[in-house]
This record gives C-alpha cells, sequence and structure tokens, in this order.
C-alpha cells in the first residue's frame, strides 16, 4: 500500500481546504494513511510530515505496522497526546494555525476537550470527508484485496445452499457460513449475517435468528467477511418450496432491477442514475413502493462507504470506485427479495467481483 | 425489561441536569430505553413522554420490539425527524428549551445539522454518560441475561482447549470457538477473538492471526459472546509446552493480582482500590512496569462500559455493577498472561460469573 502517496495527496489539498494541518481519529481513515490496524490511535498531520500516536497496549503492533509515519507510544490517550504535541510544535509567533478535525467522526465531547488543549494556538476547522473522498477511488492493490474478499464472500453461499432446509434455524445457516469464512482465512464477518426467511424475509435489516425457515418462502442471505482488512457484501435470495407466481414475479422484478443498475454503472453516470434504473423496473412492476432502501453503497475497508447509491445523490462515478448494487422488494406480512453484488467502476461499464447466476435457486 | 421504569427515571433526572428534553442518539442507550435493536434510530425525550424515530428499512421491527415509546416511522433520516419534529411540539411562546444531547456520541456534524434544524428553539446542552449512569447499574433481568452470557461463553473455552495444539493457526481456534458459539445460539462475538501464541502473547490485544501456535510458549484466549443483546468477556492463558520457571512465575503473579483485586471488589470500594491492589501485587513480583493496561471495565449492552476500573479512578462501587477483573503481564520478545472473569458486585463483596479453576493448564 502507497501510503506515503496518500499522505502527500491529503497534504496537497490542505490548501484548498484552508488548512494548516488534519487530525485524523476515524479509524478505517488512520488504516488507510498509515496501515494502523488497532482499535486506539490518532494520526496528527500537522504542514509537513505525519506522527502516529497510540497507547502502550500497541507499542509493538504500531511499530510493525504503521509506515510513512512516525510513531509515538503515549502515556495518556492518544488524542490528548496529539493536541498536546500539536500545541508545542506550533510555530512560535505566528497567527493561529487552522487544524481540521472529521466532523463527522469526532465527538462534540472529544471536540470540546481538542479545543481547550490547543487553546489559542489552533482553529478548528470542520472538514466532512476529505480522506473518504480519496478512499472512495481504490487503487489496484486496493482492488485486488476487495476482488480476494468478494472470492471468499462469494464462496459462503455453497454453504449455505447445503444447509438451508425446512426446520432448520436461521442462526445454524449464519453459524456454518461464518464457520466457513474462519476456516478460509477471514478475519471477521464484515457486518452481522443477514438469514430471513419467510415473512422474516420482509425485514430488510433481518439478522439471523432462532427462527426455523418455514417449509415455504424466500430466505434472504446477506453477508460478508473481512480479509486484510477489506470487506466483502452480497445478498442472494433463494425460495424453499415452490414458489407462487406472485413470488417468482417478485424475485425476477428484483432480478432486473439489479441487472438495469449494474447496466447504468459506468464512469461519467451520476449514482442517482443508477438508482433510478432499479427503481424505473420496479416501477413498472408495481413495486416500487416496497424497495425501501436504497441503491447501495460504497465498500472498501469499511463495509459502508461513500458514494451512496439513493435517490437524489449528485455523485459521478469515476474509474476504481466499487460499490454495491442491491436493490430489494419486501412485503410485509408475505416475504421479501433482494439481489447484490459490488462492482467495480471502470471506463466503459464494470466488472462484478466474483459474479455468479443469479437464477431463481429453489430448494 | 422495564422499559417505562427506565424513562421514568430518566425523566427525573432532567431537573438536577437543568434539561427539558433528551436527544437519545446512542444505540446501545435507545436499547436500554425502548429496547430497540436496529441500527438506525433516534429517541427524543421531551419533558413528558418520549417519541422513538426510525427509517422506512425497520417499520417492522421497531413495532414489534419499542416498548413504552411511540413509534414514528420517518421518510428523512431519523435525526433530522426527530429535530424537525421537537421544533414543532414545542410550546409556544415559551423561552428556548434545553436539550440534552449525548456529547460522547454525537459527531460535530450531526450537532451542527441539529442546531440549524431546532433554530432558536432549544439551546443544546452538552450531557456525558446520563444513560450510562443509569445503565451501570444493573437489574435482576439484565444479570440473568448477563450470566446465561456468560455461562455460554464460558464453554467456549473448553473447544479451545481441545483445538490448541503446535501447529495450528490461532485463526483455526478462533474458527472453532466462534463456530461453537453461533451453534450454541449465540447472537455474535462481543469483539474479535483474540488468541495469541507464543511471542505475539506479549500483545495485549492481538487478535487471531494466521501465525500456528509454537512448540513452547503461552497463548492467550480472550473472547465473548452477545446473547440476547449482553456480552461476556473472558481471558484465559493456557501453556504449550512445558513452563519455564519464569513462565510460572508470571502466570502465578497474575493469577494472583487477580485474585486480589477480585478480594476487593464490593460495595463501597472505589474503582481505583481495586485497581490498585492488581497493581501492588504484580508490584511485589516485579512486574508492574509489564501490566500496561487498566484493570478491567463494566460490561452490559457494550462491551465496554462505565466504570472503568483504572488507576486514579474514583467511581464508587455498588451492588449490581458488571464489571471485569483482567490484570495482565506482557513481555515483548517473550510472551505474556491474562486472566479475565466478570463479575458482579454485591454488598459484601462479588459472585464470579460461571467461576471456573485458573490454575495454570499446560497442552
Amino acid at each position: 500500500m502507497d501510503h506515503k502517496g496518500r499522505l502527500k495527496k491529503l497534504h496537497t489539498a490542505f490548501e484548498s481546504n484552508s488548512l494548516d494541518g488534519l487530525l485524523v481519529t476515524h479509524l478505517p481513515n488512520i488504516r488507510y494513511l498509515c496501515g494502523f490496524t488497532g482499535t486506539s490511535g490518532v494520526l496528527a498531520i500537522p504542514e509537513t510530515g505525519s506522527v502516529f500516536f497510540t497507547d502502550g497496549r500497541y507499542s509493538e503492533q504500531a511499530r510493525a505496522e504503521v509506515k510513512g509515519s512516525r510513531v509515538v507510544i503515549a502515556r495518556k490517550p492518544p488524542l490528548a497526546a496529539a493536541a498536546e504535541w500539536l500545541a508545542e510544535n506550533k510555530n512560535k509567533g505566528k497567527k493561529p494555525r487552522r487544524l481540521g478535525i472529521e466532523s463527522e467522526h469526532l465527538t462534540v465531547a472529544a471536540r470540546s476537550q481538542l479545543a481547550s488543549l490547543l487553546r489559542h494556538n489552533f482553529r478548528l476547522r470542520e472538514t466532512r470527508g476529505l480522506v473518504e473522498r480519496a478512499r472512495m477511488i481504490k487503487d489496484t492493490d486496493e482492488i485486488a484485496l476487495l476482488q480476494a474478499a468478494a472470492v471468499l464472500g462469494a464462496s459462503l453461499f455453497d454453504r449455505a445452499l447445503e444447509v438451508i432446509r425446512p426446520g432448520v434455524t436461521e442462526n445454524e445457516v449464519a453459524a456454518e457460513m461464518e464457520y466457513a469464512a474462519r476456516r478460509s482465512g477471514a478475519e471477521q464477518m464484515s457486518f452481522p449475517t443477514i438469514i430471513a426467511a419467510g415473512k422474516r424475509s420482509a425485514l430488510p435489516h433481518g439478522r439471523a435468528s432462532a427462527a426455523a425457515i418455514p417449509s415455504r418462502g424466500f430466505v434472504v442471505c446477506d453477508f460478508g467477511v473481512i480479509l486484510t482488512g477489506y470487506c466483502s457484501d452480497r445478498t442472494r435470495t433463494v425460495h424453499v418450496g415452490r414458489p407462487t407466481d406472485q413470488a417468482r414475479g417478485m424475485y425476477e422484478a428484483v432480478r432486473e432491477a439489479q441487472a438495469a443498475a449494474i447496466e447504468t454503472v459506468k464512469a461519467g453516470a451520476s449514482v442517482g442514475e443508477v438508482d433510478q434504473a432499479a427503481r424505473k423496473i420496479l416501477k413498472k412492476r408495481g413495486l416500487e413502493r416496497h424497495f425501501t432502501h436504497s441503491t447501495g453503497h460504497g465498500v472498501g475497508l469499511e463495509i459502508h462507504e461513500p458514494p451512496r447509491i439513493a435517490s437524489g445523490q449528485t455523485e459521478v462515478l469515476c474509474p476504481g470506485m466499487v460499490i454495491t448494487i442491491e436493490p430489494g422488494v419486501y412485503v410485509a406480512g408475505t416475504g421479501g427479495v433482494r439481489i447484490e453484488d459490488v462492482v467495480v467502476v471502470t471506463e466503459r461499464g464494470c466488472e462484478i467481483l466474483a459474479p455468479t447466476s443469479k437464477e431463481l435457486i429453489t430448494i
């Protein structure tokens, strides 16, 4: 990973954002910029260079992982240590420096503490998505890792198909998939596995529960792994028992909506257009009001990253963006369907990571 | 769960905190107060009553789970919906109302958005740990759930003992434990499983990795489950191969330190005293400087909750508090030992949840 290049690019953005420095507190941003994978740290980026602060628990790990930044093992919490270091290292006599904070991540309490420690040496400036904006465009190394995560993630569905049967609990299906993930080297799941069967499939976020799979109905499986820090995200919906015509129609509508959205993805298209492409198909099928969430989101070091692929959003797709396309239809009391893939945006279209058939599977 | 009683207690605390209302945005606090287990929602608590805002994805789930609060399914993000509702429902003509925000959880960006939506109808007041303070004292229902989680969590160590052998990877051990957890009904792990073998055992937060267990050395296993929303947390350290006298000494020092700290726990003792009890033993053994973290933390709906059992902390223990006691010693290049239990504070002492032997196990 080109940590130095990333830091350099960020430094270049200081002027246009009226910043003399940036305090990075969001852990995925810290990992992106310096490689640290632990859960306690702050990256201080003054006008030149960068210093990573962590505590004693991470002294060995920080020294092994951090690239391109100096490491300081602090006796006090990293935020306080970074603030004191900045206050001390400010060039004397100059007017107050402008220090960017990550306003979407820093808490109100942490901001207050920071302001009091920095005193009059710095003016805090609220930044939004400065590092996230860089992270939206994945480089070749990152796409290779996302590809590897997607392949591992996709293999879990094969395991699910072996296990899903009437009477088996949703938790049991999730257990087998998660076990297979770990055995294959996944660090952890990228979010709590969703196995939602029968009427529960109408819950867009129906985490696996103790409920047994009924003898007839949809089973929505939404699952992902983290491999070398990068997330996979995929949804497949199967039907247990013979589907009714209505159920088959729902499934085909979602499949067509997903294909239409994927068809729209290419450099230069806006995320709103991609969302509309899915919505348009579902409208034609009279199902639009049952599609109650957005069409997708970016994925990388975090399971949900910018951009949001949603109605009214204007972000323009660029080569190297990695996003999910996941329309769904949910009918309360009946059931739901969702189909999701991760795609990499290219100049002329997109590439689906670990593509597989999406024909309706009945069990 | 007595959600109404919890809300009532919170309302009672408004006056002493100079509040006319509170906006609860931290999800575990929302779950505690109204039962909602999803990942998107805001609980608005004006002078009387309370209203829970969520989005369309959670309409069914919110209606099924939320007790004691009215549910609103909003078309816009819950924070914006709650703010607009508050602004509209403010009694006209009165002076601005004082609305508490959870300053340790609300982000700087969300605070700005909130302030602009509420306009001059409310003054925002930064609160700290208002709901967390109530959550520190667990009621009987909660202690029963924590007990159940602890028993399930403890059983995973039996599985670890069957698997830990030289040459087996840390990830494989974690995979077997997590699989056993799921099969036993755990919703998920309460944190990424730590299996740190050989020299890696000197990393206090050494998540399971692809490293193989060496033929000789400590293996630190720190693991927990979430069951019905409540977390377990436990650490056991075993030794592979015959331990040296130095290794045995390290283990016994930590075991003695943990016992001394547990001995100190009772209603009326301060958390600082408990921390000191562990540190004193390790000092006597010349190992104090290798004990690089605090002695423990509260545990409940979150894996880390107040109080912190740390040096210099003055919180006084009360019956019903549930805390971890987990001293450790880490010698870089050699290895580490940590032993951890969860205990419930009682009038006269404490009760260890799911107690088991802590004699050194060699494999």
